[in-house]
């Protein structure tokens, strides 16, 4: 590998309240930075609604991206045995896909993936392979780079390490967003002793496993996942944001049908005639655009779409109960009885998460320790917590959304 | 004073991680923070394009607003003096002060304001006062509330103390927003010890002072203050970013006087005519309606504009260099050299501070110490430190920014 | 109640990393405060020999009792159920048992317990009760204190919901050195979220219950107990002090009890006589009398003790394994073969921990949790975490402990 | 540069919550660790008497020392300027003067070198060139290292860059008591941003300068020495503690004069004597000897002695005044009324502190910066901040002190 990349003429240093500062010293890194499908990520936050619950929930997708990069680049840079089995192209292409791992991201978290049909980890591989931008600066480092840095993404990477640091069970995608959302929340449930995993990190057959001497941190940082997931991730408040918002494409898609759509913003055609986007029209829809045609909807001609947007806008949540065949049947006949159309206004959420799941025969979904002795085993073979924990079942919630205004008669 | 205001049914907590949470017990506080004008603080970052420096710095108007009323809340029920000389209707007054004190902020900071000629303060005031929604809530609660409100705003109170609360030289407003950002910017130089300010701040004839042992934590404050000016609120790269915002919409009247605007959105329109902006006008110009008009400028026919909203959304900051009359002249020929006109590609900046501004007749405009035996002194006669920095002159710095296309010329 | 307890002239104010402040406002605490025995604890270390593995780890049972003093000061003004459901002498007796809990403690933490075969809860009263200095300062504060604050601290006292504030399974006392013990030895696990519990908790038949909306938090104050234990109290490294420390005494007391115990400090001496110790005997045996006596035994005449001795002081820790019947057969024959005396140089340790005990009939070693809708469940009822772990068995660590001379042989 | 040292077999870590964790990977710094002297430095608290007013100020020289030696660590190692500008063996040599520069401190901080009228560097250098295990450690790592490491604590070394990275104006020493202070006494004013300063530092003729983009750091760090003496160094209580202890000594010795010193333990004799001490005198009295030796003395025949004892242990502070000639001449009356000898019952204290010394000729006293162009300059005559500071006069603080008891009489 006699290839060299070349260098930022100074280390870029750019601060982060997270890492204190993300370390750039690579030009194809910089440039990527500065692409503008990786600088609209500033226009996606990271939490989506999540600021209707937690006000300060404002951080982007941007800045989670940089952290993923940073924590794949002391990954790289500072676990010896990680360090020693790649070489640098091995690294620059690690350390290109954590950055843009993201980078074809919709707005609103995931919400919009359920509306538009799509997996943004799709769009992430066509920006990096197709984007002439994007696909330019990957290419002038180094032939092959693109597809290289898209196959780390969609786990067909030569070597399998590569994928797993940044997308595995523990991982610097995760390591990241549990951090960073706690920071951003004021939460601190998502906090736990990253240094002492890395510290503790080893790779053996291209797989990180961790020391039993860090044990600890593990467990920590799977119940930090586990208590995220139900404080942040599927708080019912922030449940009912994308409830509500899911309604609202919903009635401009049948309105769309009927040829009733409201005149709405330009960018948001295609939405409604459910087809699959091009590149250029996924750019446009970032959460100002969304915001934006929100605003207008207010005060188009359809009652529905018009309230809901209105509700998106200024925070009026549904309210919310377990779903029950009961529940909703009750539900459904208030909102009835009050004019409220239930298609839009009776929305239903399903979440579940285990704490952990452990292995059933696909390797990468599992988080490896190595054992005094030298053996490897499942976390769940030797975390004493965790194997209780994964003997109870997953914990769902299924909750069904309706507007306050009818909690007096429920 | 017999009223007694309504209590929520139980208190609300909102979580922040500067202040942890944030409590409200008053129906009329909890109303006010659901109404829409409050609520399009979402849509207001609070150091509008300092994200192009610190890419974390996203957090908005809003959070920032809740955070001055907390501190607020906390003054006027934690600090024996204060809580003991204010009636509950007082208490209410300067607590719901607080919160609107920004609500008729303008996007992207204080680079509206000069675009646009107006003072948040005049619409903040004219929002407590015109708008149905805020102004119903507050009179609903006591009649003349929402006069009495914008009173504080506008130190105009019957009770002085209650403006110094929030607009002083040590306020919750300055308070709140050096912690966030401090936070926010992952920045430590706005960090001082608030918990020490609330133990040592008195009551005298209306003016809060501080004890002789808290004027470390004032020394810290006011130093933080100065390194928040310099590091965050006057760096180049944020002050470059609201130089060429002010160069569009320049080049936006200037095309809009000679009727050859491009077609924008039309919320653009009273701002291109450059006349006074009714309440619901102004309403609609929040970061979202802004940063969906670039990205249609874009593609709009005028070359500058074009440029401009580009370089706005992709972060392709002007540099900048010393107004030197020599270095104006300079890039002032490289420019034209290039095909830049410099009506718009040649930008000023001017920014002044002082570390402290010593008392010079108004007593608002200074902090004041009760030193040992009682007397009270202003700080820059109380503190070794801050006499030696107002000694000095005003820091300055005068800068042009410029594209970095022209850098090689120079 | 018409009693009124004396205030300080200004209310006393202690700096605290942990609570930031320690807030004093009766006379009565200030006084117990600078009480001879009370300042004792300042020569006592909180976590005794865990400075050989955590090098920060000297904070003291002084600014331990303080904090359990500031944390039950809290409860018992900010907590509107436990505030409203007492009268000022409950306050007083429970702040006064908090501050007082640990005044009779041992050096060492447990060890000395352990070697004197005394509890240190049993010296705690009798301070309370017998000693001149804090029995009237008690007395002077209120008739029968003394026996109160004592009550309190035996689960005696008349209000049971006392006892359960300072010692329970969610009291003061483990609150404060759960996140003490963390700050001091920078270990990050024994954090969790105290405003949180704070907030949450309710009581119900004079028994603390935590609202559902709190349940997060206990888990994460059970699993900062559970790490916390592993980590810290039960490292290895502190337990091989202590078995040494343990070694030493059992050494002098079978050189005394053969009447050739190397001449030592006088103070020494009821404890190699191995009877119960006065007050007075017992006051003057800190950790500074015990270093200074391990300081002349170095050059004792007996080569055990000597030997032990230098050992505890230059941190010569023993190494240690598992205790096997087959391993501690073998170490006993490498230490015969080269020269130690396995009566002191193989010690054992037992240690075991549940996670958290379920209730089984004593109702003070739960956890309580009111559900919604009004219920109380134990914890272990209510939380899928906890119950998970519950169902696993305690996890136990026998080790056996030796010098790391013999290492070598084995 | 042929030479290598040996590294242990694994690299040791130790905690810190200043630093997180403490790197050891060469056996001479691990052996230099566990060698007596330095264990010995557990037994001496970094603040000495300073836990009267802070209470968990209770951190040691020990882990000062091992702070010292992490920030070397980082410098020689993640400073590129400093990395590239030593050998390994410069870099061996600079770490272990780091961990080694307080090993022949005495207790008490600085109040014994007043009693002792001893250095604590030239012990230090002693400690490390004659005692027989550390001097071996050193040597057998590499012939005459006891010798240069000396040097560099003696400011002879042969590259002046080595004392001048651990004490100079910026330097490793300082660094860590600020922080290290800061966090274990609960005040926030010894922060400030070590990662910006290591960013910032280059070298220019073995001297470390500070680029000027890292001018906000330091000016941070001037503002947290100049706070922190006053706030802790300098705090009337903990300077009446030392006062106390020198009178105590005072009375030792002028007793011993007359033949009349109480018998106390035969540690102290040397003292008593005023003679220099041996190392094995001096290694004798750390801070718990000296602990029990005022318990002993409490009930030693002298009254005054006696009496001063007692109020060291059980923290009955002198009180203090301005000391005017009028003051003292009152406070001197008061104490004869009293039956106090003013000999041992009024003592001095005259404490001074300039924010900043400029530059006068010794270059080693200055903290340089690189200007942009690459100028090299004073810190006062580039920092607007500290070029006003030091055009102030020097504060002083003169106080006199004497017991409580009299203070109704003044």
């Amino acid at each position: 590998m006699g290839e060299s990349f070349r260098k930022t003429s100074e280390e870029k240093v750019l601060r982060d309240p997270v890492h204190r500062y993300i370390h750039i010293s690579y030009e194809v890194i910089w440039n990527l930075l500065n692409a503008r499908w990786f600088q609209r990520l500033h226009r996606i936050r990271q939490l989506g609604g999540a600021f209707v619950v937690y006000p300060t929930a404002c951080h982007t997708r941007f800045s989670h991206s940089i952290g993923v990069y940073e924590i794949t680049r002391r990954m790289v840079s500072e676990i010896p045995e990680i360090r020693d089995s790649l070489n640098e192209r091995e690294k620059i292409t690690v350390m290109a896909a954590a950055l843009l791992h993201d980078v074809g991201h919709a707005p609103y978290s995931h919400a919009f993936e359920r509306i538009l049909n799509l997996s943004h980890e799709d769009y992430t591989c066509r920006i990096i392979e197709e984007d002439e931008e994007i696909r330019s600066i990957l290419e002038a480092a180094s032939p092959g780079l693109a597809e290289d840095t898209a196959d780390v993404i969609r786990h067909r990477s030569r070597n399998p390490l590569l994928s797993r640091l940044i997308s595995g069970q523990l991982d610097a995608d995760r390591m990241d967003y549990l951090l960073r959302d706690a920071y951003f929340t004021g939460t601190t449930y998502g906090e736990f002793d990253m240094e002492r995993i890395f510290r503790t990190m080893r790779v053996i057959n291209a797989m990180p496993v961790i020391k039993e001497s860090g044990i600890y941190a593990v467990e920590n940082y799977v119940m930090a996942r586990y208590h995220s997931y139900w404080q942040v991730y599927y708080h019912p408040g922030a449940r009912s944001y994308e409830t509500m918002l899911f309604s609202l494409f919903k009635r401009l898609r049948n309105l769309h049908e009927k040829n009733a759509a409201p005149s709405v913003i330009p960018e948001f055609l295609p939405l409604l005639e459910g087809r699959e986007l091009s590149l250029p029209e996924y750019f446009a829809l970032d959460e100002c655009t969304c915001s934006y045609a929100f605003m207008k909807l207010q005060s188009c001609g359809d009652p529905i779409a018009s309230d809901l947007a209105e509700r998106l806008l200024n925070r009026k949540l549904f309210d919310y109960m377990d779903a029950s065949q009961e529940n909703i049947a009750h539900v459904r006949a208030c909102l009835s009885q009050s004019g409220f159309d239930p298609d839009y206004y009776l929305t239903e959420d399903d979440v579940m998460q285990s704490v952990y799941v452990p292995y059933t025969g696909e390797k990468d979904n599992a988080v490896w320790i190595r054992v005094h002795g030298g053996e490897i085993r499942e976390l769940s073979d030797s975390s004493f917590i965790v194997s209780s924990l994964v003997r109870g079942k997953p914990l769902k919630d299924k909750r069904i959304y309706f507007p306050k205004e009818i909690r007096s008669l429920l």
